[in-house]
Formats: C-alpha cells, structure tokens, sequence
C-alpha cells in the first residue's frame, strides 16, 4: 500500500496501475460504511484508489471543519488490510494551491434539501470529486447512498461532463439499532446516541405506509415528522419525499421517490435517507 | 479517418487508439490557423482528434452564433489528408441534453479583456473544453495564441481541476499582410478587409517601442490606441497591456507581458494580440 501526498507522486503511482481501477473518495476518519465501499471496489476493480481528504470548500463558515475528527493511523491501520493500492493524501495546499480560481457547479438539482441548508457545500463537493477523478482517472467511483444527494449530484456531473466513468452507489451501512454509520455519531452524547435511532425509526414507518399503499407524499413526509416530533431531543431541519432522478418534491408518488431527512440531535447534524420503488 | 457524432462512437473509437493522443478542439469554418494546430498535433502525437462543434454557450444573446460560419464538407476536405484519426461532429442535443446543469468556471482570469465584453463566455469555453476533454481524454490538447485570453483561462483550468494533459498553445497564423487568420474574417468587406491591418500595424508599433526600451505600460497602451485611431473603418473596444499569467492590466512592464485588443471592423469584431518578453 502506497500512502502518497503530492500529485506527481499519485500520477506516477497512478501510471503504474495496469488493468481496472476503482476509487473510494473519503473525508477520512472512516467508519464500516468507508470499509464496505473499498471491499466492493476490490471486488470489482483490479485497483483501488482510497483519498482521504478534508474538503474545506464543501463546509460552511459556521460549520464543523475544523473540529471535524481526524486520524490518519487509524484510517491506513483500517484501510490496510484491505488491499488497497494506493492512498493518496494531499494536503489542502496540494488541492487548493495560491490562485486557485475554478469550481464546477452543477445547478438544478443542488439547490433543494441539503443545498438549501448548506449554500456552496455542493459546489465544493463536486469541484474536488472532479479534481479527484482527474488525478486518479478511475473505471468505477464509489460513493454511499447515505449522503443520497450528493449520489445524485455526482451521477449528474459525470453524464454532464462525460467523465469516463461508473459512479457506483453503495447501500448505507447501519448500526445494529439502524443507525446510519457516519464520523459524526462520535460527536453524540450517550443520550442523543440512543435517541438517534428516530431518524431510522420514522424511515421505517413511512416505508411501511408506503407498502401498505400510500402515494400521497405529504401523508408520508407527515409520518416522518410525527415520528421525528415523539423524540424530545431531535430537531427536524427538513423532511422530504422526492423524485429521485431530480429531487423535485412530489405530491404523489408514481416512480422511483427519495425520503430524505436532516435532523439535529444537540449540536450533532445527521442525514439519513430511504428508497422507495 | 473516422467522422462521429455520437459520444458512445466516439469512446469505442477512442479506446482503439493505442499510444499518444492529441485534441485539436475547433468551432469549424477550418482556416490555416487550425490545420497548423492540427500538423503540430500530427508531429507529436501518435493520433490525432479534431472536434468541430460550433458552441452555443459560448455565445452572448446578441452575439453571431446564428450566422456563425459552418461548412462541414469543406472543413472535412481540408482535414481529410492530414492523417487525423477522428473528427468527431456532436450535435447541440449530444453535448446539451435535456436536463444539462453542469458548468465548469474560472473565475478571476475571466473577468478582465475578453471576459468583461462578452459576459458568460468563457463560462461556455471552459465548460464545452472540460467535456471535449473528458470525452476525448487526450495527452495533448493544441489551441492557438490568437485567442490569448483563452489559452491562459485553459491553462489554469487545467491546472486546477488536475486534468491529465498538456495544453500547448501555438502561435497565431497570418495572413500576408499581418491580418491574424480568423473564421470572422470572412464577415469583412473588401475595405474593412484592408483596414483590419490596423490590428496588426498596432501591435508591431507597440512591440517596437518596447523594443526600444519603454517599459511604462500606459505608454505601450496608447501607441497601441493612437494607431487604431488612425483607421476611421476602426472602433476600438478595448486595448490591454497585461501580465502574461495572470491577465491583471500592468502599469509597469517587468516579466512577461500580453499586448492584447478587441477592434470593431463594421460589424464584425477581431481581436489580436502579442506576448513581450
């Protein structure tokens, strides 16, 4: 396993690969939902790429970039045993350096849900994921379908653009109680920890309403609120029942819908998210 | 030579072609500027791509995109024995499906010169290149100098997004008379066709003065000025003595500089430039 930081150090690695390569772009400080995705690209690629990389452009002014968790030996004692190739983590120097003045935007679809609650994040977002592909020219991308617009986002950029790629979603994975895996439960309170299971519990039960043959969407986003409402310590910061092609919301459901959610618990934001159809 | 105009036609032929691979992306309406770019691709690259796409984007609303030149059986004649692998022809409705969203901006570089009369341009050229070269995926990408502005936003484009290639840029083509080759040319009437040395009667002036030894920017600007303004079929729309890298208008000249001017012929609007130093 190649750890590298710079880009002619990644270009060089990266010419050496012969054969299919498979990309897992991460924040780092991973969590089994990371490790599920690298073991899929290993299983389907004769490569994998892994990058660990804050992002400071996909974070708000007021957001948690710099008490975001960070753990460079835990990410490569995680990610070792896996086979991966390479591990490439560059600095923001590397990423951004002095008169660094492109971004890539993709309009439409980032401006409901989680674009309406953080301005810029998925421009920041989609101008490194494009920065990432570039360097590291993978077959396939791997991406979790828990941050669902972002899958969408992505999908969009890459048929727009013609990168010549797959952008592959991977289920979310989940704690034993539902929980989706993401490095932000660490900032959970003992308390919050157990209530967090309310964002899965009101998925769940619109789901279930769903299958017993509800299409009318506000009845389903009402499920969810009422659910996410019985929890004293979260709020609800958006509820959505979506198309998920645009994410435009719907009031009835005839295809393929999104149910999607942002809810605090304390100071902790999380973000979970169900497909119907 | 293999003429497409699909994109799955062109990646099928792109993965045929083994060894170097070199773009020459044009708007059509071929002149010897372009078939220079294209040998020069030639000797250095194992193939050779041209695109030809006359870009909508790149086109303010009161600007010629509706009468812009096309002519794609002469353009493909003139290619024809110049031993290009592709020529690939995408339709507005290939490269801008329903439901495009995706745009690729550089800012600062953008906003001086040719970004400050033509609002959105190089939105348009950045964004069409960064897809011609996701579709193509070339190790060397060749434009002209006459576009100055251009070749300096791509560059950075370049840079910044990480893309795997190298851009070169290649010196303008001339008419006999000094006239930078352009597909607009053909708009001229005999006598503003005559009148339209100017362009190049100016620069000449300005190079020599710095030649001389004057380094005093507003001084090089107005020689620049006051030959244009000996031309009555001329309107100077603006005139530009800049740093070569970052485009920003000098007041002294120091390093490397970009002698750079719009000029209203009649109608139709030329622009030229030269680098000092």
């Amino acid at each position: 396993m190649n750890t590298l930081t710079t880009l002619s150090d990644l270009r060089a690695a990266r010419l050496s690969l012969k054969g299919t390569v498979g990309l897992v772009p991460t924040m780092g400080y991973l969590h089994e939902g990371h490790l599920s995705l690298i073991r899929q690209a290993k299983a389907e690629c004769d490569h994998v790429i892994v990058t660990i990389f804050v992002n400071p452009t996909q974070f708000g002014p007021s957001e948690d970039l710099s008490k975001y968790p960070r753990d460079l030996e835990r990410d490569l004692n995680l990610i070792s045993p896996l086979g991966v190739d390479i591990v490439w983590n560059p600095t923001a120097e590397v990423m951004y350096p002095t008169g660094y003045q492109t971004w890539v935007e993709v309009e439409a679809m980032t401006q409901p849900l989680e674009g309406s609650m953080r301005p810029g994040h998925f421009k920041g977002v989609t101008t490194v994921v494009a920065k990432l592909f570039n360097a590291t020219q993978p077959d396939k991308a791997y991406f979790g379908q828990k941050d669902a617009q972002q899958a969408a986002v992505i999908r969009q950029m890459v048929r727009d653009l013609n990168f010549p790629l797959e952008v592959m979603i991977c289920p979310t994975t989940r704690e034993a109680d539902g929980l989706a895996m993401s490095s932000r439960n660490k900032y959970l309170s003992e308390a919050e920890r157990k209530a967090a299971v309310v964002l899965f519990r009101s998925l769940s039960a619109a789901k279930e309403l769903y299958e017993s043959g509800e299409r009318d969407a506000e009845k389903i986003r009402g499920k969810m609120k009422e659910i996410l409402a019985s929890e004293p310590l979260a709020q609800t910061q958006y509820v959505s029942c979506a198309d998920y092609d645009t994410l435009a919301e719907l009031n009835e459901i005839k295809g393929k819908a999104l149910l999607s959610m942002a809810v605090f618990l304390g100071k902790t934001r999380l973000i979970d998210n169900f497909i119907l159809g």
